[in-house]
């Protein structure tokens, strides 16, 4: 992993969330966009060399959704930058990681993300993510 | 804010957790910190221009044991690095936060830190963190 690329939020209004969220950190929102294989809208902030995400669901069956119904509002998944995503994934694997999806898939803000199984990752959901050159 | 400084992540066993994030991240902790007003056990690991910190409760009454209880292991907070947290601290009062401890106190990694109550923000419980010059 080379570094902490985002923290993705859980929101249930992303227009109302923008400007809490611009409250908090002091920053405007730089892009919004929608992500509409995973079933959800994006808003991105910069925060240094990282970046905060809240994920809106776009339906009742997206992953947001169910979260938010499980847990309510808060932090969905943290994302680390990697330079080759399947070689990174392989390497995971043979360390014992659970991979969610094993293919790469076109994420939010030109990324290929994968995702690990949070059973395998103490807890946490975590995403890898790639630029797509 | 000026940058994410760290994630707080709740653990159960923070020796396990050190070799767990040591696979995951590609890297080892590079330090381990006990908070005793805290009643943590800390561990961190640098990623990029942020840290993970993973936080073991040292006795049942540690808030990280509570967490721990009801949500299980999994992300307990995030963390901003800010200049003055004083000035900060009244920014995001007279912006409608709820701060849980109005006077800094001093927390792990040579820090004072002041949280913001998660019902004030979006269900993320919230780190401001200075550095102790």
């Amino acid at each position: 992993m080379k570094k902490l690329e985002h923290i993705g939020i859980a929101v249930r209004d992303l227009e109302a969330s923008n400007t809490l969220y611009k409250k908090l950190l002091g920053t405007a929102s730089y892009k919004t966009e929608e992500v509409i294989s995973e079933g959800v809208k994006t808003s991105f902030f910069r925060m240094g060399d990282s970046k905060i995400e809240l994920l809106q669901a776009l339906d009742k069956n997206s992953p947001i959704a169910q979260f938010l119904e499980k847990r309510g509002e808060g932090v969905h998944h943290i994302a680390f930058a990697v330079d080759d995503i399947k070689v990174e994934v392989e390497r995971l694997k043979s360390e014992g990681f659970t991979v969610l999806n094993e293919e790469p898939k076109r994420g939010a803000d030109n990324k290929l993300v994968v995702f690990l199984h949070p059973k395998s990752s103490g807890g946490v959901l975590v995403e890898l993510c790639q630029d797509i050159p």
